[in-house]
């Protein structure tokens, strides 16, 4: 039982391949494709390979339009919408983000919300489109309930992802991108696989008492990141993500599911600020300015936000993405045998 | 030494005296009295009457243009910018604030730019005056170098506050507003003037090692909530709200003032969302939507932040505003030595 080393481009056409035979259309499985082997070759794991048989499971289970074609709907405002039309929420991003680019320009701040789409990618492929373009960008989503408030007893809030990224003049962009619980549920999910104990202070137990067996987490719920001020900001996507744009809440897209082994339905945040428009008029570059205090940071030992993860692409870049035997033959299995594998 | 209970009008007028004799334009007496008693109404003692002598060093030591004529600018973008001209933020904000709910409300989505402002009142009065409005609202704004990021040595953030608000039918609104740090500098101060220890894992000393001094805290660095995401939320107020608004980052902050013991100048970001442009054509009110949440939230014991506030607020309203005999002491030295009491 040996590594197997792929080149990005390989893996590519073996997850597609996967995708396609799934019953995803071409624009969804290319979508999907791009961001789950960018997570593998980001070493991120939980949102590497790992996912795409929750992806089948989802198309399985009929809980995603495998062949949605989203629309997008703009006029004079800064809001740009994408309908997903119940597909994946990928295609939707890439179908609106250059709109967003567009408006961010003109207005100096624009947001793109997606309605009606399954997510279950990370944020921050989303935010490197955009920071490609030298905008700031925040993102962020409801999932399902999952995770109990401060000083709550049960699942309620969602895992809640928010991401933040910031363009820098050489190379890679400051991005981050993390739940708002103290884990993610991918990052449980992974302990559970392993047969390995949670850290303390991760998760309560269905009765509301603190537990370290993933098992009784993935059945209790989840705790916010920094106490109240993370559950704060937990609840503030759930309002702008959720009940502002007019799609489901965290509770309401459990509720819609009914199960918690499923890619989520809701909506999505994305807001564009363009830094140049910002700055007008005030000295200085905004671009070189932020270098300065990204200086600072490295120059008294802390590490930037996704450090390791392009550190990883890089290497995947050059040498390959690293696949164990039990990876491959997961893959092979559901390259042949589609939706009857999961 | 008894307590006195004042009703909110009448502290409204010691402080506003107070803030006349040491020099502030009506302009600026009036925005500070407001924010700083709305501070003490609410229980909220670290932004209350504790701020009026800072305040006045503040001015005592040149730091702030005691009659500053705040000036704004508007273009077709979704930026409203308003230069403090180096007074308190404060001003700035009432002006800013009507044309930022106009842009809110014909884009779906403004930022308010506030530039050249010394800042430090509380951000929650601001949201509030939004929330008002119907709008949600977010807040941020740099502070001056006192916080370690996450796997550093030493000050180089802000306690950076960031907040958020959205509007509820009856009564008062969803608020919350909290420093990125694990606690906010007033906090630390109070702790010092009490002669207490700081509660563990607030803050480092200047060697970078754990400390519960308030003294060697303050000479140290603060230590960001929720470790590493704390710190990356702590690090995109410095680029959104000091970096791209061509304003002054914390380090930048605390190299101009030279001092840790006087408000900071730097500039500020508010964003405005309509919620009823956002929902356009989607089902459901989200004003209504939102209060299911909050309901689902109370029911299983949580509380919603600022609530404690609120119901302190109704009681000063109803009974008055209680000060010991030491701020009242204190109130009246200010008000009859001016800024040679400071």
């Amino acid at each position: 039982m040996t590594d197997t080393m792929l080149a990005i481009g390989d893996l590519e056409r073996i997850v597609e391949a996967i995708m396609r035979k799934a019953g995803l259309s071409p624009l969804h499985a290319g979508a999907l494709t791009r961001v789950i082997v960018a997570g593998e070759r980001d070493a991120c794991k939980s949102h590497g390979v790992y996912r795409v048989e929750g992806c089948l499971r989802t198309i399985k289970a009929g809980k995603v339009v495998p062949d949605a074609e989203p629309t997008l709907a703009r006029d004079e405002s800064a809001i740009v919408r994408v309908d997903a039309k119940g597909g994946f929420a990928n295609a939707a991003f890439e179908l609106g983000a250059p709109v967003l680019v567009e408006k961010a320009r003109q207005l100096g701040l624009a947001a793109l919300v997606i309605n009606n789409c399954t997510h279950f990618s990370a944020l921050w492929p989303e935010i490197e489109a955009l920071t490609a373009h030298d905008l700031a960008a925040m993102a962020m989503c409801p999932s399902y309930a999952s995770v109990a408030p401060a000083g709550g007893s049960g699942p309620l809030l969602g895992t809640n992802p928010f991401a933040f990224g910031w363009p820098r003049p050489d190379g890679d962009p400051y991005v981050f991108d993390f739940a708002t619980s103290v884990a993610a549920r991918g990052e449980i999910e992974l302990y559970r696989r392993a047969g390995k104990p949670l850290p303390e202070g991760w998760a309560i137990d269905r009765n509301g008492a603190p537990t370290t067996d993933p098992e009784a987490a993935l059945d209790g719920a989840m705790l916010p990141f920094g106490a109240h001020k993370g559950s704060a900001i937990s609840t503030m996507i759930e309002l702008l993500a959720g009940v502002m744009i007019g799609d489901l809440t965290s509770p309401e897209a459990l509720d819609a599911l009914g199960t918690t082994t499923l890619a989520p339905a809701h909506g999505e945040l994305i807001l564009a600020f363009d830094p140049a428009r910002f700055a007008e008029g005030r000295a200085g570059d905004p671009i070189v300015r932020a270098e300065t205090l990204f200086e600072a940071m490295l120059g008294q030992g802390a590490r930037l936000p996704s450090q390791r993860r392009f550190a990883a692409r890089a290497k995947a870049r050059s040498e390959g993405i690293r696949l164990g035997a039990d990876e491959m033959a997961m893959l092979e299995h559901l390259r042949e045998k589609g939706l009857d594998a999961v």
